[in-house]
């Protein structure tokens, strides 16, 4: 294909003209097609119905305690180590929590506002004009929990190595900011893994705030898409690296099994220090006698440790891949040659696909796309505030639709971009 | 028995040799027995045990959701039919939560913290000095969820009908007093049912807080321990009562399946008006993605109607009516004749036998329970501050021990209340 740029004004417009008949053609197929959100496909669900069965077995943990009943509120021992194993720490740093590890994340924020953190001056919810970093593009789940407890999000570019750095050492020497949202593996929505320097930074950095938190949300961390290990994203264990440069006290890491088993019934956990948790437990210990520990028990059971996980994510990896190859394959087709208007990501994991759009044309992408029966998020959606500041960004999730289906509205995607961008390049000329 | 009141020096003194000799028997003994918590006891917890074969018959909903899946953040619709009907509402009234109802009362005060109620002037972490209603005896728990949270709590005396109503309403005349806790069917630990009136007077008084609040936690609402269904407690619909005084704002409800299936793997609920949901929904939608849904399944297709959670009370009704029995039957043998010195309770639901010692004795009985192998729930427990002002009421949970150890560990207790007595009756000569 031609590139865009090189195009005269009667090429452009002759592109344009067969651009809108395919765009007329997809309309009238009546396509009702969802792009929207992360969620896994009913046939990666399938991979777990049968993990209540090891209830069958009885209901007692390797300990002895029966988890029908009330207590060990922390979780039992043998779903402590398995999640411990995953994400490199050890099993006495862990809290197990319910379906949502968002929950553990929100609750972690309610307890700093309400109580302040263990070095704290004061509660969070006194502190004047807080803020918070936000990566972005990022989880706009993440964004809306802080926006919501009043935090101003402050974004910062993401780069290829994770959140750009040098930005993040000078605005972390306004001690209004008391923390920042990490996906540190497989970023949502562009699939970036931290490098080790990155990591070794975010450990590292002095911040005005003595209660600065790192919220390290290890959704993707087992969630790879290649079988080659050689090429699945690693991190350090980050409470390890802040303790070694004397932030002993600075993150607070979170994984669950929302797409490992079922993302409406796993379980969670998150991580953090000692003095974290010691504190934090005086709360916890209020707020609940004990979370689900029938479902800890039946994960353990059905995963019992980081090698039987790793096993069960390459079958879901199997049902995925074809979808990123689909979504991959139909950008090429349609948009190769014309890097210089478009990109896109092609992850080694996670759930999503991150294309981006000539600057200033997505929104009207995604509302073209919507007229043509496909659902995709709402442009902006991964930035603070749901705004990309060069409208450029769309998230596509192709984890849920089959092959058939991703490949449509992939190329309605397409369509629409190559639309918006002729268009945009009449205009200059 | 002869009463101890009536007996001279002599006697009480050779009762004393006697009791001490009974009293070091026991001892001698060396048992290990517990009385502490109100945990269902392993035969009750088997009578779920096959909660999730229903779930061979697949995981969608009556709607047809996948119950695996992200979303349907109040619950499905099945289940909070169920849970609806048990406590007198509309399902649409209700957000389910996972295994610990504690934990929605929690996260209900933290939002009023941080984000103060829809009525209120201002977040509840900002009102200096803010207070607390404790009926007392009362839930431990709950009273811990306040103090936690900075509230100071102000006792009020429970009668047989439930909370003294003119205290209450002399109370709430302080705008400080910002709600009540109340567990209005059974109460924790006195069994008493609210009375109709009761009920009435909490939905109609005037309080000076714009957003006073009742949490009003249906804990035991289908506990009863009769067959005979004349016998339950029943209580109003406090939605529609507060709702018919133009109070609609005041009461949030709660309730669980925790001593109905699993206590480590149940599923709660709350109920509120239309304003306090719709309110609450903005900052769940933040909080979480959904709760245990594949649980809520499992339960609703276990349990599907009010009936059928009727039946199976019966059934944890007909394992605990003997222990209920068994405290009974001793303490009568042991203290009757005397009930100017000591009463308990019989109760008719729930999980607990209220026992009241001679004032100034019931620290020194859990005591000497102590030490003759028999744990029972620290004396003051049950009042806020852990401070029983009369040092009289020891709470018992006969629901796990088996029924020749609750006859042994309140032997135990009668004999020890026994020599308190007579040791202060001698005192008093």
């Amino acid at each position: 294909m031609k590139g865009y740029r090189g195009m005269t004004r009667e090429e452009l417009l002759a592109e344009r003209k067969e651009l809108n008949e395919r765009y007329e053609k997809c309309k009238a197929l009546g396509l009702t097609l969802d792009m929207t959100r992360g969620k896994p496909s009913p046939v990666q669900l399938d991979l777990s119905n049968d993990i209540y069965d090891t209830l069958k077995e009885g209901f007692k943990s390797a300990k002895g305690q029966d988890t029908r009943n009330y207590g060990v509120a922390e979780g039992i021992e043998e779903i402590r180590t398995v999640f411990a194993e995953l994400i490199g720490t050890d099993k006495d740093n862990l809290f197990m929590g319910n379906s949502s590890s968002l929950n553990q994340m929100f609750d972690a924020l309610m307890r700093a506002m309400v109580f302040g953190e263990v070095d704290s001056p004061k509660p969070w919810s006194q502190v004047e004009g807080r803020k918070w970093l936000c990566p972005a593009p990022g989880y706009d789940r993440h964004f809306r929990v802080t926006e919501t407890m009043g935090f101003e999000l402050i974004p910062v570019p993401m780069t290829e190595n994770g959140p750009d750095m040098d930005m993040v050492e000078e605005l972390v020497k306004d001690e209004k900011v008391k923390g920042i949202w990490c996906v540190p593996c497989y970023s949502n929505p562009d699939g970036v893994v931290y490098s080790k320097e990155t990591c070794d930074r975010l450990a590292k950095m002095e911040t005005a705030a003595p209660d600065f938190r790192i919220f390290w949300d290890n959704a993707y961390v087992v969630h790879h898409l290649s079988e080659d290990r050689n090429e699945w994203g690693g991190l350090p264990d980050m409470l390890s690296l802040c303790e070694s440069y004397g932030h002993a006290n600075r993150v607070y890491e979170f994984a669950s099994s929302s797409k490992i088993t079922f993302a409406g019934g796993g379980i969670s956990c998150f991580a953090a220090n000692k003095d974290n948790m010691t504190y934090t437990k005086k709360f916890l210990n209020a707020q609940m006698i004990c979370t689900n520990k029938v479902n800890q028990l039946a994960h353990a059971r059905f995963l019992p440790n980081a090698e039987a996980v790793y096993k069960h994510m390459m079958k879901h990896a199997a049902i995925l891949r074809p979808k990123f190859e689909a979504c991959s394959r139909v950008l090429n087709e349609e948009l190769g040659g014309n890097e210089d208007l478009w990109h896109w990501t092609d992850p080694k994991g996670g759930y999503f696909v991150s294309f981006y759009a000539m600057p200033g044309t997505a929104t009207r992408i995604v509302s073209m796309c919507k007229e043509a029966g496909v659902a995709l998020t709402p442009a902006g959606a991964s930035f603070p505030y749901g705004k990309d500041p060069s409208d450029s960004n769309i998230r596509l999730a192709p984890s849920f639709p089959e092959v058939a289906d991703i490949e449509k509205a992939v190329r309605i995607l397409a369509i629409c971009a190559k639309i918006t961008a002729v268009d945009k390049l009449l205009e200059e000329l």
